[in-house]
C-alpha cells in the first residue's frame, strides 16, 4: 500500500484550452477516516467536458474549484479504510470526490459496487453520470414516440451514445453528429444510428436536412455553435430540445451570440436546460434498468484510456477538442484485486 | 340592412412597418349563407401583433395571407342571416374571420355569446384570444408558485395584463415591463403589479435587477429584443420562460442574433414556445372562469377602439409600435340591438 497520496490542485484559472501548467501535483499522507469516513484509492478517475466550467470563475450551476484546491471529478476507487458501519477493505465504490490518488469521504457519499457486475470503468460512463444524463434527458424531457426523428451532438460521447441508443430502442429515426469518418462509422454501424454527419467534413446544414426528410422532433444538445444553429431550422412543431452540454464553447470567455428564439413560437418548441443531479433518483434506476444491457451487450459504449493522474489535464484538453472516442478516462491506479 | 360588404384585402407584403397601402378596399355583395353556414355582420375587430406575420411569407405556424386574399382577424359579429341549426339572426358570435363588414362562416367555427354577459368586446380581449394565451401560458408552462418573481413584457397589453394579474392570484411578486410612465402607472396602480419598468426611458438591466431582488422565476416574454436580453442574466435555477410573442422585432426582415443557451444548462430553464390555438379547451375553461371576474371587476383590463373597417391597417401598426393602450380594436359597425 502507498502511504503517500497525490493530487492535482488548481494553480491557476486556465486562458482558453486547460494544461498541465494550470495544475499544481501535490504530495500529502494518506489520510486516516475518521467516523463515517471511509479511504479510497483512485482506480478510475473520469473526465468530463463541465470539468471545464469548474476550472471558471464564470457563475455557473456550482462554484468553481478554488486555487489551491484540488480537482473534482467522479471517481471509482477500492476502500483501503473504513470507520463507516456498512464499508470494508476491498469494496469498491464510486462517488464524487477529485483528481486524487486517495480520498477520503463521508459513506454516504459513496455507492458500493458489485464487483462481480460490469466492467468497474463502466460506472463513470455508459453507466455513470453520463449515461444517466442521457436517460434522464430523453425520459424527462425528449419523450421521443415511435416514428420520431431525434438528433443527438456528440453522438460518440458517452452522453450521446446512450441517448441515441435509447431513442433507436423507443422506435425512433436516430441522426447522430461526431467529428471524423472513424466515430461517424462507428455511430452507424456499432450503435445501430441511422445515420451520422461528420461535422468535419460535411455542409451541416445540407448533410442534417438530407438525414431528417421529416425534421427534427428532439434535438439532444451536447455541443452548441454550429451544430446548433444547423438544428434549429430544422426543427418540428411541437419539437423538445434537451439542453445539456455546450462543449463548443465551454473555453470562450464570452460565448458567442445565440439563435432568436422567434423559432420556438412558430414551432412551439419546448427547451429545458438540465443536470442530472437535479434528479438524483435517476441514478440507481439507471444501473438497475441499464446494467443488464451492458452485460448482454445490447447497449454499446467505448472507452479512450490514459494512464497516469499526472495525465488528467491532457485527458480534459483531449475531451474538449473532440479527441477522445467515445468515455474518456484516467487509470490512476490498478484494478481491484 | 347594409347590402354591400366592404373588407380589406392583402394588396402587398409590407417591408417592415404595414400600412393603408399595403391593402385593398373591395366591395362586394354581402353573401347568401348556404347549409350550415351563418353570415354576421362584424361589431368589432381584434387587432394583434400576431398579424404582422400574416403578412409576410416566412415560414410560420400558418399561411401567411395571399395577395388578394382577405385579411385574417377575430371578430365579434351578429348573425343576420342563418341556415345552421342553433343559430338565429339577432345571435351574437365570436371567431376567427376577417377584415370585413360581414362574413360568411361555417357554424361551427363561432362562439355564441352571451348578450347579457361582460361587454361584446371582451370577448377579443380579456376574455378572448389574448386572455386565454396568457391563462394558458401562466397554467401550461409558467406554473407559477406564491413567493415566486413572475416579469410579463408588455405589461399592459391584452395578454400580459392577464398573465400579471393571474400570477398575483397565485401569490406572487409581479414586475411588469411597459412603454410609457402612463403604462407603468396603470400597470401598478389599476393592475396591481408590484413594480413596472420603464423601458422607454429606464435602465433596463438596472432597474429590472432593482425589481427583482430574488431573481426572477417566470418570465412571461410578449417582446423579445432588448427586454428580453435583460431579463435573462436574472433567471433563477428552475426557471420558466413562457414564449410567447417578440413584437419587438416583427417588422425586421431579419431578426438579430438572440441569446447565447449556455444560462439554461447552468439555471436549468424551462423554455416553451406557446400558441394558444394549440389547446382549444382553454378558451371556454378561461371565459367560464374569468367572465366572473370581469364582471365582478376584479380582473382588469383596457381597451384602445378605432372607428371604422378602413382605419384596421393604422390600429395594426400602432400596435407594433406599442402605440396602442391595452386591446386594440377596431369598431366595424353598431353594437348589437
Amino acid at each position: 500500500m502507498n502511504d503517500t497520496r497525490r493530487a492535482l490542485t488548481l494553480r491557476r484559472r486556465p486562458a482558453g484550452m486547460p494544461g498541465p501548467d494550470d495544475f499544481t501535483l501535490i504530495e500529502t499522507p494518506v489520510p486516516t477516516p475518521a467516523e463515517g469516513q471511509v479511504v479510497t484509492r483512485t482506480i478510475w478517475l473520469s473526465i468530463d467536458p463541465y470539468m471545464r466550467g469548474r476550472l471558471s470563475d464564470r457563475a455557473s450551476y456550482t462554484a468553481p474549484v478554488a486555487i489551491g484546491g484540488v480537482m473534482t471529478g467522479e471517481t471509482v476507487g477500492e476502500v483501503i479504510a473504513s470507520a463507516a458501519a456498512g464499508f470494508a477493505p476491498g469494496d469498491v465504490v464510486v462517488g464524487s470526490r477529485g483528481w486524487e490518488t486517495h480520498s477520503l469521504s463521508p459513506a454516504q457519499q459513496l455507492t458500493r459496487l458489485d464487483r462481480n457486475g460490469p466492467p468497474l470503468s463502466t460506472y463513470l460512463g455508459v453507466l455513470g453520470m453520463p449515461g444517466t444524463t442521457a436517460y434522464s434527458g430523453m425520459l424527462d424531457v425528449g419523450r421521443v414516440k415511435a416514428g420520431e426523428t431525434v438528433v443527438v451532438s456528440a453522438a460518440s460521447g458517452p452522453v450521446g451514445s446512450v441517448a441515441g441508443q435509447l431513442a433507436k430502442r423507443a422506435g425512433a429515426r436516430v441522426v447522430g453528429v461526431a467529428g471524423g469518418a472513424e466515430k461517424c462509422l462507428w455511430v452507424q454501424e456499432t450503435l445501430g444510428f441511422d445515420d451520422c454527419v461528420d461535422h468535419r467534413t460535411m455542409d451541416l446544414a445540407e448533410a442534417l436536412a438530407a438525414a431528417c426528410p421529416k425534421g427534427i422532433d428532439v434535438y439532444f444538445e451536447n455541443v452548441g455553435g454550429a451544430v446548433q444553429a444547423a438544428v434549429i431550422p430544422l426543427l418540428n412543431v411541437f419539437s423538445r430540445v434537451i439542453v445539456c452540454g455546450m462543449v463548443a464553447q465551454y473555453n470562450d470567455a464570452r460565448p458567442p451570440p445565440g439563435p432568436n428564439l422567434g423559432f420556438m413560437i412558430a414551432k412551439r418548441v419546448l427547451m429545458q436546460g438540465i443536470l442530472v443531479s437535479d434528479r438524483p433518483e435517476r441514478f440507481a434506476e439507471w444501473r438497475a434498468l441499464a446494467a443488464p444491457w451492458v452485460k448482454d451487450g445490447s447497449l454499446r459504449y467505448r472507452e479512450t484510456v490514459i494512464d497516469g493522474l499526472e495525465n488528467a489535464p491532457d485527458a480534459l484538453a483531449q475531451v474538449l477538442r473532440g479527441g477522445n472516442f467515445g468515455k474518456m478516462l484516467v487509470r490512476v491506479g490498478p484494478d481491484a484485486a
